[in-house]
């Protein structure tokens, strides 16, 4: 039997696996989640056992394992380190969605939960296309490593000490990453380009204790309006970032990088549509697509002071609090960047402010793939043979720190190769995969390696 | 017996009743303490019957009851109508008291209670007073009505409507309010001047769904940077408001009242350090005493939007959310500023953001009381009597919004008598009222009847 007929009979199985990874929620963020989030890794340990994996253990670290596996089938196959992760982000706000996060819920073809699109799909896939090799021809194309991580929605804390401490049993030639997505719903893409990340939380407090606002208002500072007044400093009028020196690093991209973007297909009104704002934002004179592939940002995830609750409370509130993180492209370095965050904050302090900041756990490096590596043309080809179709090359605004840890420590050149749909709502509410892709990304994973041992 | 022994020899019963009424979390605000609002209304109810009391109802409203009551002894007597209200402000945040809000707690000769200084010691007292005066004199020497809400922490909406309905009931010749403090802690004080409040809900939003904020981030708008845009509007940088007219009603001070506050022996910096907080703030031009009694504000009570759990949540979020409320001096008018308010944030608001603006339940007129007003003489004499001291004829920042109501539709001056310290933490966690005040409070308010029945 060939491996596409294995993955044609035990199609059922296969899906009936992912249903069983999504009911376990791994929120990474949530200590009270750390039972399941453990649970998730376990469970990638036992089904790449399964799979044929000799050799799978769980890494300890401060907070959440990582599932180190080896398979080597002879010294003359090369050898692929593959990376993936088995957390997802919260759930809340939990009334938006439709359905429960955490019970997979088929509707429209689309397979609606937490962690579907980013990236249990991906993720259970590759395993699920790995055994069909192996049970099919007896022994894998190529060497494999896998290293899957619980802590990639938490911004990838441990792993890559994990990886420097193990360089010796991380040699390898090639790596591909699963936590990817497609540009376009009918061809196939290939990421050249993922952004950084690092951000911060800043504690403002105006005083000792919260305050009657008729007692005193008039003549105390009042927390939450100086931190509106601090965090209205980040960003010019024209949506460019205000903070001193932020765009000195970035890099202008190269003839090749931009004639792959012009190449792309993408209008500014399809994606407003997509996206559910009301206007489409952002620095001047860019496209939508430029901003999100190549231009870095300040978001303001979170704030919050003072009372929330239903009704009125004449509170002047003492303290009041706003994260944020910033999304980086080459070459800003994301310690440089905390760096001129915090020169940004002391600077533009309030009068009666007193601001703490917390660095958030975790940041990367952006990275950037070069286009002309022979893993990505390996890629390419099994790409062209499933779809029928040239991929496009595409960056994403996303991140997955771990590539430029690869890259830096184990001087490896990562593909991605992930089938999330545009749109399909990582980090939101209602996230879904498409049922019928489940199939397509078996095939694709097992053309990949089948191909990369021809080389 | 005289009433000042009657009031020696039950002081510990009356103490303990006082702990009895603060036990009640009557928190107006919270739908979920609707009981406990209304076991407090008839905890009034029932101590007022058995202070002799002949005639004591509740009357309904579309939340909270308002507790009538009428005790008429002789048509030659003057008409005095008390007005007291026996809900508090939420005790959250909770982690921030020493001891349960609703457990009240002596330490250091203070107790300590949610609701303590704001208003339950002063309505007990004066409850208390009125019992001892009736049961040693058997007839009181003024008609007494009294008007005692649930609703004054969210702005009397229902008590300005059953005013207006029962004029005719409620015919007298002077109103005491018992919802004041004192400037001082050795000399009494009588307030001239209240703020009026108004206030909203600005909801903003930016899109149907939160986002990711790689995916998206870069090119949709954020909807906590929107806000925080918009409420950064509000002020000018030299901490006045810039909302435009927001100042023209504001009339200035008479000489009579310029010298009353010229009086009063404050300093900024007794101020900064009883407040807590790290500096003072405000309108430049004005002493922070000035400020508080005198000028107008814009507070930030609440804002939130997005994600504020532990860790990071790179999400972009749809929605983000402030309360605001308006301190307001003569001749402000609630409606007017509200309307001034909905002008500015229809003019400042962002593109790419929608919003909707709650305007709160309830508003208030500022109240001046007339400095030759001859009840307020009277409780000159009563106080300076009790305390062997002039008093202080001090303004609050607060608001007692039925004292603009009593005079629009009642013809009726306010004189108000309280006992809160300055300092006691009204709405604020850790709220405090002295012990030895209690038997000093009913003194006054039992000499204050007495005198003004000889008027």
């Amino acid at each position: 039997m060939d491996w596409n007929t294995y993955l044609d009979q035990n199609q059922a199985r296969f899906d009936a696996e992912l249903m069983e990874f999504l009911r376990i929620p791994s929120v990474s963020t949530a200590p009270e989640r750390a039972d399941d989030v453990r649970r998730a890794a376990d469970w990638v340990r036992r089904r790449l056992r399964a799979a044929g994996m000799p050799f799978v253990e769980l890494l300890e670290t401060t907070k959440h394992p990582v599932v180190f596996g080896r398979w080597v089938t002879g010294d003359s196959k090369p050898t692929l380190l593959l990376y993936g992760h088995y957390d997802v982000q919260p759930a809340e706000p939990l009334d938006l969605w439709e359905s429960d996060p955490f019970q997979p819920d088929e509707r429209d073809g689309k397979l609606f939960a937490r962690g579907s699109a980013d990236m249990k799909a991906n993720l259970s896939t590759l395993i699920q296309a790995i055994e069909a090799i192996a049970k099919t021809s007896g022994a894998l194309p190529v060497n494999l490593l896998v290293l899957c991580e619980g802590e990639e929605e938490i911004g990838s804390p441990n792993l890559p000490d994990i990886v420097r401490q193990r360089k010796d049993q991380l040699k390898a030639d090639f790596a591909l990453s699963a936590d990817g997505g497609m540009q376009d719903a009918s061809r196939p893409s290939l990421s050249v380009g993922l952004k950084g990340i690092a951000g911060c939380q800043i504690n403002l407090r105006s005083g000792e204790t919260d305050l009657h606002s008729g007692s005193y208002g008039a003549a105390v500072p009042n927390a939450n309006q100086l931190l509106v007044q601090l965090g209205a400093t980040f960003h010019n009028h024209d949506n460019s970032v205000a903070i001193e020196g932020f765009y000195d690093d970035v890099r202008p991209l190269t003839d090749q990088e931009q004639a792959a973007i012009a190449a792309i297909d993408a209008s500014d009104s399809d994606f407003l549509e997509e996206s559910g704002t009301f206007e489409l934002w952002g620095e001047p004179g860019f496209s939508a697509l430029e901003r999100r592939w190549t231009r870095p940002t300040v978001d303001f995830n979170g704030i919050w002071g003072g009372f929330q609750g239903q009704g009125a409370k004449t509170v002047t509130p003492c303290e009041a609090h706003l994260k944020l993180t910033c999304r980086l492209v080459p070459n800003q370095d994301p310690r440089t960047i905390l760096g001129l965050i915090e020169r940004h904050i002391e600077k533009h302090t309030p009068d009666g402010a007193r601001v703490t900041i917390d660095r958030m756990k975790g940041s990367a490096h952006p990275f950037s793939l070069d286009m002309n590596a022979p893993a990505l043309k390996v890629a390419a080809a099994a790409l062209q043979e499933v779809y029928g179709a040239e991929p496009l090359y595409v960056r994403s605004g996303g991140t997955v720190p771990i590539t430029g840890v690869f890259k830096q420590e184990l001087g490896l050149d990562t593909v991605t190769i992930g089938f999330a749909r545009p749109g399909s709502r990582a980090h939101a509410p209602n996230e879904w995969f498409v049922l019928s892709d489940l199939a397509v990304a078996r095939r694709s994973y097992a053309t990949f390696l089948t191909k990369l041992g021809e080389i």
